[in-house]
């Protein structure tokens, strides 16, 4: 069995534990070090580190601290790796712990963060995911049941000072155009809650007071939210530091194209096993500056989709230049129009599609005025019939039961 | 066989065809009127109507005048059909005529329309695709060979009144906030070139002032170039007016997602062949506002995939917010820089990535301000191996075609 | 368009059209030179050249005369390929002619030729099928309706004298074993029927005495009915003469693995598009006996099966030693009798597995004494849901019609 | 977590622990029950109970005692199920105990047992796979690695006593017709070696003496080998006795069809999830006589083949009458033959037919005499091209490594 080089105790404050950071910053520390053609295995918390329960309330997901996430395991430096090689991962499995054998979803208070429909789903909401084997159902949306389709939701190398300064710059440009919005348009660093491993005094403040916060996906990986890079995938990532220093966290048992709901995909503490090697300058022999990766052969195979289309018309009929954005977005209400057909509740049906591995595809990017996204639903994850029919469609869902709620205090 | 119900002959006109429009507006009449139930084809231009021509020169690509697209054949009214009502459309097969197994691809030049990468591409280009069969290949573009996708970009009903009425609204509303864009944010209604069918005289006239351009999708579907609405498909359509009124063109032997070369997919004249039938009141029992459809059991079974990332930070480092149009480009940007390192020219890799079955996901768009999009490149259409590994790129593409260019006058 | 060096004519006998063949002979002449490189297309008749009738009565399956099968389009010449070589046939497409867009399939009387299941089907059976598009469907079984795995039954090069002396010497020496039996172990050399190409006099008597046979598979491919070479597969033949001498016929438009019912996969007249081209040498540099071929990457993308399994134990309860023909026989009577409890006759039942995508898989071959197959069925195929669950099945075949039957005389 | 209601300590004699047994008998007791609905965890032995071991000599697979095998962990009763009934199973997930992470394959001695190409490969021979998350490779073995399509090569419910009786008679009637043949045409009942669960004395003495030997494949289910019937599937068994009585072993981390080197797949120690459920008199309703399943959505998703044919020809040149297991052999000595060429002993290609994800398909079974055979052999799982080309194969692996083997004594 691969040794297990960082190790998590759900029942310990991720804070204390020392190979685990909530920040990006060249100076934390490389937590363990490894050889190419190693594999081992990382543990890893929750992406909240524990705050969210499994309970029936969504309190938690309410009153969130956001500026704690996400708690990732690492960094691992790989001998030999220096800037400009690309670090090759095999992610040869990736499991929950025993001791935690579910996860959660589910949606931010607009005035906490929000999600991707947040104006139409304004309060804090939660599912709960039990896993059973390969596959996972909720108590809170009855009729659907996933095969897994594992995978970390953030995994990346630790940034040099001149990426981690160009990243801090232009994030704060952004800011500075509409820096008193709900939610905000990004977040800054915020030395008071970063964990920076093993840093501490005069270092780890100075380190805190620049460290690049882990929610945006940024040239390294990092929290790109991939459903596809799964257990069974190969990755190259950019290495910017000696030793590369890989971190890894908030891992997912499944999630939809776009992790609309933001709290987030199916989210769980687990563990990865993965192996390492180098190609020595590949980011210049490949003209690599973002990860690139090759898909696992195992994934869940779902083949026969419902597809809904959207345009870059809003809700209120605005007419948009080619948005992809609006335009998922309203391929995402479509989808939840329809599946209330069945008896879901807006919330449930959300939830679904932040949480299956629905598929969400920029169709078309250049038929001025519209963009055109689709938003492909596998109809075989539930347990009846979705499919149109002269007949029409049949409520199977009876709403006796639906997703908890907490209002904003 | 099937009857041919609307026959296309390339060495004619288009404006000559009676049975072909170039706009949306509820008064063109019906062209040919069907049974649910019936099956038969219809025969189509290319969406140019035979602009562009099998030669070496981007000349027609830099001339054309898009005023005059999409040639569209129809519209099919359906016995029976009525406003509310859903048209089921099978697409029992689609091909290319017999007399012109080929098709184009290309950039516009940026003075006339562009295209998703106009300032890395401003000038018109052209690649000519052989079919084969299943199969397309390029004398300008070496070393790949596709299976085709065979799909219409075009396909949908007439609008009525009303919603006629609000696509004018809101695609003006836009024009007006910049009206002398190069290119411009949306085309209105431009009657010297419109061909309404049989209508003639002031009828005509009056239809051609404001019938919508045939660029953008819209609620009816329209020009949504979505690759996997392809031949094997079944699609449910929102019926506006008596009879439906299907018409359909644009066809594409294959596109990737995006349709990012614009001009466009690998764009043919040939042929559907369809069923229709008709679910009463289906728009309200299912809640429809844009099509839906289901996928075909008989598509190109790529599998494995190269996956580029991009975000949502522009070529000159400006940070974006969730914008996912950004974020593709990047990822894009990334695939074109990596094919190059294999020989290509940055105009052959565009194009590849234009008219290959590629696929384009919205895989993250929460993670503020970053949104992650990935483009995923089937590998098996090329004839040597591009994948990564520890000796470099070999440079199997020698440079020694190109695509045609011409410059603007 | 690729030129059609092969044409055949529907309304006239096969035997009149010189570039066709019904025995495999060393001596037979090319039909027509084309060089390494070279595609083009060959028209081909159904395998029994026409005898059987798109109409209500199973009397031409009953009355066809076995001797006068296959007829062969070919044989095709490859400039400069010798024997030891390599023949690389890319199937580019495949189609029904456009006169004539049905195929058939039945059961031969065990009188004549019988097949799979013949002891409990004995009398000959006949089901019409349409062709739509991409999709088939019969008049004769409802419920059911496939998209095309189109193939060639029949395709490979000319023997050289030693291997034709070599089939003959095998297959008389099985016949010798049995010789009066009904059905015969196999057939040989029958010059009465040979149709030779355009060998005549006495060079055609000669031949003909010794042409060997098209029904069986042998070493050089032939008559392999092997479902997955279909339209899109790439072939490597061995070559025994100069030239190759490769011809094909018995085009299916769908059938299953075994293609149990005999007479045979849906039949029909149609087209081949191929590409040929040469590995010098080939045969010895890869060890190859018989043919290999790289499947399609279209194909029906059937994925929800029901498997039934079955052991080599026959009907009468007789325990045999690893015979797999005996358990992919009660896999199939197992299928069989499900299809029954949904309306199903027998009939249509064994003519569905016959003629619909299914796999037969050999699973275990080793766990004396029993041979364990599987018969693997698409689900997707049925306008109903054949799953098994709670409520038991539902009658949704009613009966109304089945496959028309005609006794022995 | 669901509860393991069956610990096997691999320490431990599978003799020892009283929820395991190795004959099939109606009067093994139920070793646990549990009611529908439930979902559960069952630990298996290795099928021949820890006789073969993770080194690098054959003579454990030369010397084992076949009469020992399968240890089963069971049989599970379920409330209420009842004969007639069918037992749903949801195989929810499979995977290697955590102090076990590899398995073993190999060729038993023809005077042990032998194997499907026993006069290939006479002597014992051994290779060990090693586990690596949802990947596997073999030190004897380079140049593959295959992800796992993990699932229990034996499951199956008791058998009543007419059952039970069946088997028995017809089996001898089989080994009546050549007793002394090695190896031995069937097993019969062996009290010697017998483990009955929990019965003993008289009781145990009875059962064992006429209880059925777990080898053969039969109506029950039982040793079908078939490598589809994978962690995530859900498989219908027939019900004989009250509760059912299910049983599993012989988990396999992955085998090709066929499991032609008998010694088996890649045979491994382990545990299986499951959730049972009852369809009342499903085997009536359904016309069920052996189990039938639904594949998983979970499986490798291996697509590019390198596909062989063979005939019944045999090795003598000697014409078979359509003989699949005669055709099959063909088949993989053609591929064997096919991967010689790359450098590979021909054990270690047997190996690889036998233990990779290899499909073998009865693709013709009415061509007289001829069967086809087709053996479907995935080119991922090779570090190197295996495609056949211009310049003939590559000699990657350079025969440093072989498998142990271990001559008759």
């Amino acid at each position: 069995m691969a040794e297990t080089l960082i190790k998590v105790d759900l029942a310990q404050s991720p804070y204390e534990n020392e190979q685990v950071h909530n920040r990006w910053h060249p100076d934390i520390p490389i937590a363990v070090w490894v050889k190419p053609g190693d594999d081992f295995v990382l543990e890893t918390y929750d992406w909240t580190g524990g705050a969210i329960k499994n309970d029936d309330s969504a309190d938690d997901v309410r009153d969130v601290d956001l500026s704690t996430v996400h708690f990732l395991s690492g960094p691992v430096g790989v001998e030999g790796a220096e800037p400009g090689d690309l670090l090759v991962v095999d992610l040869l499995d990736i499991g929950a712990k025993q001791e935690s054998l579910w996860g959660f979803n589910g949606f931010f208070s607009k005035q906490n963060g929000g999600g991707f429909l947040t104006d139409h789903f304004p309060h804090a909401q939660k599912s709960i995911w039990d896993f059973e084997g390969m596959f996972t159902k909720s108590r809170h949306i009855p009729g659907v049941r996933y095969a897994g389709l594992i995978h970390p939701g953030l995994i990346g190398c630790l940034p040099d000072q001149a990426m981690l300064d160009e990243w801090n710059r232009r994030e704060q440009s952004l800011i500075d155009t509409e820096p008193a919005r709900v939610p905000p348009l990004a977040n800054p660093p915020f030395s008071q809650t970063a964990h920076m491993g093993t840093l501490s005094g005069v270092a780890r403040d100075k380190a805190a007071a620049e460290g690049a916060r882990t929610v945006p996906p940024r040239e390294h990986g990092g929290n790109c939210d991939i459903k596809d890079l799964s257990r069974g995938s190969r990755v190259f990532f950019p290495v910017y530091v000696k030793g590369g220093g890989l971190s890894v966290g908030d891992l997912h048992f499944s999630q939809g194209d776009g992790e609309i709901t933001f709290c987030g995909a199916i989210e769980m503490a687990g563990w990865v096993h993965m192996r390492v090697s180098v190609i020595k300058q590949g980011m210049a022999k490949y003209g690599i500056k973002n990860p690139i990766f090759k898909p696992s052969p195992i994934v869940p195979n779902y083949k026969d989709y419902l597809i809904f289309e959207g345009i870059s018309v809003d809700e209120q009929g605005k007419q948009h230049y080619l948005d992809v954005h609006i335009a998922y977005r309203q391929a995402c209400l479509n989808a939840i129009e329809y599946l209330k057909k069945f008896g879901y509740s807006g919330a449930q049906a959300y939830s679904i599609l932040g949480t299956a591995p629905v598929q969400g595809h920029i169709s078309g990017v250049v038929d001025i005025p519209n963009a055109c996204a689709t938003l492909w639903l596998p109809t075989e994850i539930f347990d009846f019939d979705i499919q149109p029919g002269a007949d029409g469609p049949i409520k199977h869902i009876k709403g006796d039961v639906d997703m908890p709620v907490s209002y904003d205090l």
